[in-house]
């Protein structure tokens, strides 16, 4: 059902970051789930996690963590989200940790553990230690076979990679994701992995992972129902002679435009790959008086059930547009002073259907796997872009079928 | 569709009320559509309205006409919502309210109009004007035509009545109400009309209507779309010598346990036949520090896509639950003090699944049409309830096949 998810190519290895792969059985023994990632001395690791109050036992073990010693390894495992297990998933995602710290060598908190499947469920630990001894003996240069190690109602895997030369140096960035449901990410997404091979200060990190994750990982929703488990981890190993120590050095905003390439195309994977999505909605919303203001509507138009069965359908229809803009809590809205376009068709002007506008050229424009929206409020110069998908049929099939 | 949607019976007339039908053929010629209801003088009355930016035309001259003179009619059509119509809007709906009062012999500034159906397309006034002149000749004291005329993709009309004695006087209280998607009335519902016979001061009245709309109207989502054309308007004719000039009265208590009954049973009606609905589901949500914060949980609940697909397939899924509680945005929430319980089920206790808790219980309470779902927070002594529906195939299919 995925919207034109393009198949993982040419995925560039990251000098001191080793990936392996195995099945340790967590739902079933058909397929790897479980992935460990190990990364050479003087790695330094940047995080954003879900806003949850509800956080799995992995984001909470994690969080502390990286208060600590600097991350030698990620243990991640798909089928089970390690959440809602209260102070015993603690234990049990330590228990994995320290499981991978004794075959790498490596201090156990510098191990961090990643969960992703059904809340509320124990962790098999005893199958994930097996796992773990047979996966560090595949640690090599490929991320590939990770890529789908970690995936659960995903239906194809989404990684990609960016080549950028830093002061002549030919620097990597190369990153995974997972996600397809349970998708609107409150400052991070559900499992997305980025790596580079340049050297990153700690502080430069942090602000490196905060600028490409606003407008990335938190500028998509396929069903505005945040997950237990998000979290986007950004890992830079200094394993090539490139360091960048401010974000005033030369190299930092080539660094950082490849970094946001890299978070925005696996964001705009996780939407195409939405539970159920036929269609890949781009919702722009200019005029607005303040950034706040335009991502309000644009959220609304993006989670509003009636607009997604009228994607789902293509359906120009604008009437439930102004319903979501006008329930979007704008307060003293001149609605006469709002716009619609579908690409580049005019639906409406001056808040009423344009006398211009045929059902035909707005069925048109819908009935491609992708287009855009565009809703100028008339009031302001702030303009933002969420990406979104439609609500079907496979939708409700999917999430009445599977146990998250 | 519909889950245990009773049958309209035993309406009371209300002395003072006279309602009329005709078929004016707005969408099809197959049914009425369109209803003019007329008050004796003296008769008051209060509303309450849609609080989205893009309000219909009805609404805005509804909301301007109730600041004058006292109204002693209503028009009201199905299948077209004269919203996001402008200033033509206008200007249709003012001419339908002027031939009303002159078929009436009223004042034009008298009659409210409201509209229910398709957004952004002009109303057919001269059709119009001609279903006006056949449902005045039809005035009488029965409601029950009036249920079914102001229908969209209600399943069934939704109508009820109490009796209750004041001063030894017998007051009647009769409502109806039409509505079934685009549902989360934002301080009122999509057309909802409760009259009495009982006189009531302009005041009281006001104070009678916000009353029962909070504990009714204000407490129940379909879809968590707001619709351009809600109403809720509540009548008092005044032709039963009982007369209520304040809330301190002694009658006001019965008054307004009566209308309260009538708006909450017509509130529950509508969700019942709320789009593709399978399930009906009481969602308390206690333990909380306020009242605000009972409801944003409530409401995260009631409106999760992955919540409402869990319901439609009977699946008692704590990690959904924990999910929306989790994205409800309850600063420093301790989860280890969360329950949840599936009737009189304890499914989770201490943020954990409970240890008595098995699958087969839980899946035995969610497979009956009607059942509760309880949240204890832990915190505090506040506690709301809402009511909301499951989300099927159906919803899906309604939506992407209808135009609104």
């Amino acid at each position: 059902m995925a919207v034109n998810l393009p198949p993982v190519t040419d995925l560039l290895p990251v000098a001191g970051v080793r990936v392996g792969t195995s099945c340790a059985g967590v739902k079933q023994n058909v397929r790897d789930d479980l992935v460990v990632m190990s990364f050479g001395p003087g790695t330094h690791v940047a995080g954003v996690f879900t806003q949850s109050a509800f956080k799995a036992a992995p984001v909470t073990v994690c969080q502390r963590r990286l208060e600590g010693v600097e991350p030698r390894a990620f243990v991640i495992n798909s089928g089970n989200a390690n959440a809602a297990t209260g102070a015993r998933g603690v234990e049990d995602a330590e228990r994995c940790c320290a499981r991978v710290a004794l075959r790498l060598d490596v201090p156990a908190e510098s191990v961090l553990p990643f969960s992703t499947g059904v809340i509320g469920v124990r962790l098999p630990v005893e199958k994930l230690e097996h796992g773990i001894d047979a996966a560090v003996q595949r640690l090599g240069e490929d991320w590939a076979p990770a890529t789908r190690a970690i995936m659960t109602t995903d239906t194809g895997p989404k990684a990609v990679s960016r080549r950028v030369v830093i002061d002549g140096v030919d620097v990597h960035v190369t990153g995974m994701a997972k996600g397809a449901g349970m998708i609107k990410p409150d400052m991070a997404t559900m499992l997305a992995y980025v790596a580079t091979d340049a050297a990153v200060e700690p502080s430069c990190l942090e602000r490196l992972i905060r600028d490409a994750n606003a407008t990335s990982f938190s500028r998509i929703s396929i069903d505005g129902d945040t997950s237990t488990n998000d979290s986007f981890m950004l890992v830079a190993t200094g394993a090539k002679a490139v360091t960048i120590g401010s974000a005033r050095d030369r190299g930092y905003r080539a660094l950082k435009q490849a970094v946001t390439d890299v978070a925005t195309e696996l964001a705009q994977r996780i939407v195409r790959d939405g539970e159920g999505a036929t269609k890949f909605v781009t919702v722009t919303v200019g005029g607005a008086r303040s950034s706040r203001e335009a991502l309000a509507v644009a959220y609304t138009i993006a989670e509003s059930p009636l607009v997604k069965t009228a994607l789902f359908a293509s359906d120009p229809n604008w009437g439930r547009f102004c319903m979501a803009i006008g329930r979007a809590g704008i307060a003293q809205l001149d609605t006469t002073r709002v716009s619609l376009h579908l690409d580049q068709v005019c639906v409406a002007e001056g808040g009423m259907i344009s006398p211009r506008y045929t059902e035909a050229l707005g069925a048109a424009v819908m009935a491609q796997p992708e287009f855009s929206v565009r809703v100028d409020l008339g009031r302001g110069r702030a303009e933002e872009t969420v990406w979104t998908c439609d609500f079907s049929y496979d939708y409700v099939k999917i999430n009445a079928e599977y146990r998250t």
